[in-house]
């Protein structure tokens, strides 16, 4: 047995993966840790879906509604859509066979804030959370817990279960106790203000606390986290990036921003990853991060000490910048700060800290709503994630992205988003490869001129087109509504939404 | 000179409303006091509007950029836009004529939370703000000022002003002293929580404090805000609100809520004043209100002993219900507190207090977006108000509705929303006259079940028939894009939505 298990009581709970798989029944609510492939269980998932497929073969039901706190990996929501073991699935999912099998109708997914869920969990708006299943690095003496590389709604979750699954990973690094910070806001109706004054200040507590009584299984793994290895950016991602510095520095001239304590959220990918680099060598100093997720380039700003403090619910390293964290933990610990991600997507503290939200999406539209979610409208990629928790309360929202996509078949400008999650009253600045598009204060009339300006150049003349359509049946945001998919029917019919 | 200024200095400012229009200039950024028909300026604007129509005589530009509370009244946004005055408008608007304007393009219009506007204007998004134009109850000796019947943005309108004009009207009542809770939040990035734990907590000063160095004039006043007369609920709105007060039962019933405290939030209008008189004789005790507006259903819950406390940033009140309002001042202002609408509507806050909201809307879609501001998608109609605020932020978010509008022509439910303001991700619940529709929990396919349910049974046939195709198309949110608007474009064609 591992020296993680320092509690008497659950090291007596030390069993199989296929025996604690045992109190995972057909129809239970699973709530696990793990977000954006770092933290999730590596051992149940497999175990359960055996379960699934041995009550398959036998002709019975055998399905779990399973809650995470993000996207996970093979080792967790693939091999339990793979052995057709999920009915219901929130939130975000980057699972390929999972998203078909949402889909093809066979499996049901509703796509909720991430700072939402788990209190809609703990009020029961699901029913009974039956199991929760939570990867950690240690179990202390006293069965306090210490989460792994995503603490995700780990607190939510074991509060509102029946019965607690510990998974304890000793691939997981040591060196990351001491980086949580666990606070649970109070329960509704009896709560007080969230005491996050600054991005790093500290206000609960370096692990979790459960309830041992809960605890029906404790089991050993020793599997890593799915890190990706890191991209570098390319050519168009670059001048992206260059433009959302651009935006930055327009910015501290207008007086709305200062070279100092810039607050930074960001999503994860290539245009993330060269405006981190960009930042590298700007005149932005004691920067900070309030986002959800701790990337390579994060290390590299802490490293310049360009970054004082970067906050968040998880890691999404690559293998080598893991190598990196963990040789340094003693270091890290003092500038990052891993929270339940009700906190680190708490509106209340995004609005507080005066952020600068940058995201991705799918498709913007010209009066600056943006799909992030749903492709042509209908097929699910992976869903709203916390981009929604930013966006609408942000100092300043801006999403960011390539102009085409598919090699140019698709364009991220469109008449009418075919999708809407993030409206025209909370997406603020678009940044392509052409330039940046400010739509404060601009009515959508105005905002049309902006948008198609950044749009790749061979799809200005079709939205202009549009534009002048809409324009003749006139109203404050004009449309011809039916002309307003005329994109999305053209690349679904011939493969490009060019003419 | 009313014995209502009592500061020396401003005593001096003292002048007619022509002379303090002097102040204004063509271009300027001009923030005014006033939400929902309460406590607007009753004289600038006309002055203002007689200035820019002079001008306009001789030829010259005269234009301003007026930002408010939300809604005025004629003598307000009214006489401006008649004037041809305005050039930019936010947020919130319900004057006819200015309406046309922003809908044949000849007025710029951007749809802002109303809780994010303040903000905005302090930071400079919209440039700097020349003038501030408040409407108060009284001057106290010491220069603080008691806003009148809305406090709206006064607070930050005043904070970024170069110059600040008062209205000191007469007619409103004396009795308003006590009842505002004035409070301003730390500027960004130094920021600390919002000290509110019950919604009846007071935070702030009974009065605004101003600098007086920027008041360059004092204007007198003596007239009436733009009270609406109470209107019954009609049967479809009684309906609506008895199958409103079953979802509350419902809620109960499940654990999820209880009768003791329950905090709601309430749109105005038939539906909600028929929701508030079915609370009267419901088992709920120690209602609170954690809304923008005051309205007369609030009044008898408090004389009722059935609310505690209403919290709000205006009143909305019956000329009846003014009436008892400032008979009893007394005892209403330990019952009701004015806020400024950064508070009243602060998603801090309004997700600490776990409250329900509950907010009209012109058409939702099978899926749960919801479209509350652009008829047919292109037409503004008000604007999206609080009800992001709310929506998004609440422990419940509701819409009620009556399932078709003018007589039977438009569905309140349709295929695909031709503008959305609420995504799937924030839209919980739906109520018509044909029952609640609980989309917790439920993936888009499900959901268009419930919806379809509660729409008229003379729109559920085409929407069956449009579900049906979508779902030929497939996808985890099915759309046949092609006839997503088939709706809407049937409505511009023929002049209703039915076949």
């Amino acid at each position: 047995m591992s020296d993680r298990i320092l509690n008497a009581e659950l090291k007596r709970k030390v069993m199989s993966a296929a025996e604690a798989a045992e109190f995972v029944q057909h129809g239970d609510n699973v709530g696990v840790s793990g977000f954006t492939g770092a933290g999730y269980p590596k051992a149940l998932p497999s175990a359960i879906a055996e379960r699934a497929q041995a009550a398959h073969a036998k002709g019975e039901d055998f399905k779990i509604n399973l809650f995470t706190g993000a996207s996970t990996a093979d080792a967790a929501d693939g091999v339990l859509a793979n052995a057709g073991a999920i009915n219901f699935r929130a939130p975000y999912n980057s699972d390929r066979t999972l998203r078909a099998q949402f889909n093809d109708g066979t499996a049901f997914y509703s796509d909720i804030h991430l700072s939402h869920l788990g209190q809609q969990v703990q009020q029961g708006f699901f029913g009974r959370m039956n199991v929760a299943i939570l990867e950690c690095v240690r179990i202390n003496e006293d069965g306090t817990v210490v989460p792994s590389s995503a603490v995700g709604n780990n607190v939510e979750y074991a509060d509102a279960a029946d019965k607690i699954i510990l998974e304890v990973n000793t691939w997981q690094s040591e060196g990351l106790v001491g980086m949580h910070d666990v606070y649970a806001p109070e329960k509704l109706w009896e709560r007080t203000p969230i005491p996050i004054v600054n991005v790093g200040d500290r206000i609960g507590d370096p692990f979790h606390r459960i309830d041992v009584s809960k605890v029906v299984a404790v089991v050993e793994t020793d599997a890593p986290d799915r890190n990706s290895p890191f991209k570098e950016p390319d050519e168009v991602s670059k001048k992206i990036a260059a433009n959302f510095l651009q935006f930055l520095e327009d910015e501290v001239a207008a007086g709305r921003l200062s070279y100092d304590n810039y607050v930074m959220q960001s999503g994860v990918g290539n245009v993330p990853n060269a405006v981190m680099a960009g930042l590298l060598d700007s005149k932005f100093e004691n920067i900070t991060a309030y986002t959800e997720v701790i990337q390579d380039g994060m290390l590299d700003l802490i490293d310049a000490g360009k970054m004082t403090v970067a906050s968040a619910t998880s890691f999404s390293l690559s293998p080598d910048a893991a190598v990196r964290m963990n040789d340094r933990a003693d270091f890290y610990a003092q500038h990052i700060i891993l929270r339940p991600q009700a906190i680190s997507n708490h509106p209340e503290v995004i609005r507080r800290v005066g952020l600068i939200a940058s995201n991705g999406l799918i498709e913007a539209d010209i009066y600056g709503n943006v799909n992030s979610t749903n492709v042509a409208g209908t097929r699910i990629m992976n869903g709203i994630g916390g981009s929604g928790d930013f966006t609408r309360n942000a100092y300043i929202s801006s999403f960011v992205t390539p102009s085409v996509a598919k090699g140019g078949a698709i364009s991220a400008i469109v008449p009418f988003a075919a999708h809407i999650d993030h409206t025209e009253h909370d997406a603020m600045v678009f940044v392509t490869e052409y330039g940046y598009a400010d739509l404060r204060g601009l009515a959508p009339r105005q905002r049309a001129e902006k948008m198609i300006a950044i749009a790749h150049p061979d799809y200005r003349p079709l939205l202009e087109e549009y534009v002048a359509a809409a324009n003749a049946k006139g109203g404050h945001t004009p449309h011809d509504l039916t002309k307003a998919f005329e994109f999305h029917t053209r690349f679904l019919d011939t493969g490009t939404m060019l003419k």
